[in-house]
């Protein structure tokens, strides 16, 4: 698997189809881990994902690392406009 | 510093609210550390809490650990429904 495939871009859908998302990864035969990615509000998705992945369907699955930032975002008004980040590695 | 008075629990209030909190906090002569505490949308928060304390107001703070994890909340139909916590431990 190489380092974009693991990686799982949180956003505004509906937290099972991140779920289904993390699931597919692993479920490769040398898949062991899987990263998710989010900012903004759909940092509070990314914790939920990581939390319904593991309790409800892989119980194996740990919390290897979680990391937060910030980004720079430009805005269409000039200037930018800073948004909180997390990544969160999760590993068979 | 009494381990209650290290907490930081984030809600519904503005960001900078809690990073006030925070500063104050760690302000104190034999202040280390302080830990976030959110649940659910408030984790997002969290994390604007950490960054903009870090970032803006005090560039030797560290993230020394984050957790996530799930709490089973009383719902006032009868039963629980799950909600995602995290914790965040800032570190002077």
């Amino acid at each position: 698997m190489s380092e974009d495939e693991s990686i799982v871009y949180i956003g505004r859908k509906p937290v099972m189809s991140y779920v289904l998302a993390v699931i597919t990864h692993l479920n490769r035969p040398d898949a062991k881990e899987v990263m998710l990615k989010a900012r903004g509000r759909a940092i509070t998705t990314a914790v939920d994902v990581a939390e319904v992945t593991r309790r409800r369907f892989m119980s194996d699955l740990t919390v290897e690392n979680i990391s937060i930032g910030t980004e720079e975002l430009p805005q269409e008004v000039g200037g930018t406009r800073a948004v909180s980040t997390i990544e969160i590695k999760l590993k068979l």
